[in-house]
């Protein structure tokens, strides 16, 4: 039997700590093939390169690992990935992450790891983003191993509903172990953002976005209810981002007709 | 009775001849502040500057309208209109585009355009991106100015449904005139790369990535059949992505249980 092929990426970069439990976790189910940017990409949401050239340069920096860096954004290396690493062979997992920082609620579409995982469910292969909810490059991702290995596996066996990809985030490293894990929906919050306003050593202004994240969702069957709780969240997450229920109520309401 | 507060954004920066149109066809709904990018942005998806500062400049640029352009992403754009150049006041409307080029079906993910109309509706203001199938940046809007000022008019008039955000493709000018406006989902389709693979003077590989637009749906109801149907195509666009189908399937057959 052969074994499963599977591409990890990520958006913190190649040399991050995350990217590589993750790695080590993806030996233990099959063969494992690296493509990840060059540099953090965080905030990159689903850039891709274009206008502008890309750099592939394989690398040695995981043991008995093929591995690629490349200077495009995380979708950018899924496609790279598919259309050159690959050529004929199909991969049967891409794994994401382990992001260094939450990708909760609507972070997911600010986030580069699950911009990856998405561009893999695009492109039909089950896909998962993984992101530890602590934001330090020392973060401990000790309690999440097994975790990660458990739902990779789940996906290996079960397959992924069509035009679905995970987005999994697991609770820092707490006192207590994790709960389990918890099928969630996307929790309904968002980012206050300010801005700190500067001026650089020329007199002329400048800015740094900083803020809060707000959570307005009551309910307990969402991903930030999940993290809070001590448990890992699953979300399905899909592509196909079309508001069913809106396009009835204004075909019922408002005028359409240009004269 | 005061006029609608206006702010237009977009992802071609703000000398792009799209942003020129919206702008003159926004200045009868209402007053108009534009905040856009220094330079263009496409392909950026819903990328946010984080790690990196902001620039923001008032900008003489447009007759009678306050004008600001940034070093920012389009979704930066919004933030930075909202948290800052508005203060304590409120936009009614908020308008992105016209894009130059088309972002029907999956480009909605990648699309800088929509990513300031979706990050307008996470601060619950009503929001639309308009963009023109037509990627010539001596592209001609004169047929879609009526149907601009038409569906922005339906939104002050009718608001939007919550957590939405209208995702409105013009087919490019053709020897008839536009048929009409259809309410419609995002086509399943996606981009098939390819890469173009050549090397630099000192002999080092880079890439450019190319592909080809690919059609995957035989239905009707979808923006791609509106386009080539030369309709307007109107998608309204959630950013709550959760495929809450998918949740019940995984609970009835996955084993999530971690011993």
């Amino acid at each position: 039997m052969t074994k499963p092929l599977i591409l990890v990426s990520n958006d913190d970069g190649i040399t991050s700590r995350g990217i590589r439990v993750l790695v080590n976790v993806m030996k233990k189910l099959g063969e494992v093939v690296v493509v990840a940017p060059d540099s953090p990409q965080s905030g990159m949401g689903h850039a891709i390169t274009i206008g502008n050239t890309l750099r592939l340069d394989e690398e040695e920096i995981f043991e008995d690992v093929e591995a690629y860096k490349s200077s495009g954004t995380p979708a950018d290396c899924v496609k790279l990935a598919k259309h050159y690493v690959f050529n004929d062979r199909k991969p049967d997992l891409i794994v994401s992450g382990i992001n260094h920082g939450s990708n909760t609620s609507i972070s997911v579409l600010y986030s580069g790891t699950m911009s990856a995982a998405i561009e893999g469910a695009i492109e039909g292969y089950p896909s998962i983003g993984f992101s530890l909810c602590d934001y330090s490059a020392k973060a401990d991702f000790s309690h999440v191993e097994e975790y990660v290995y458990k739902i990779a596996k789940q996906v290996l066996e079960h397959g992924m509903p069509k035009g679905v990809a995970l987005n999994v985030n697991f609770p820092p490293k707490r006192n207590e172990p994790l709960k389990g894990i918890k099928l969630c929906r996307q929790a309904r919050a968002k980012w206050q953002e300010e801005f700190d306003e500067r001026f650089d050593p020329n007199g002329r202004k400048y800015f740094w976005m900083a803020g809060n994240f707000v959570n307005f969702d009551k309910g307990e069957d969402n991903d930030e209810w999940a993290i809070a709780n001590n448990y890992a969240s699953v979300v399905p997450c899909q592509f196909d981002m079309t508001a069913y229920h809106a396009i009835t109520q204004m075909n019922e309401e408002w005028d359409l007709d240009v004269e």
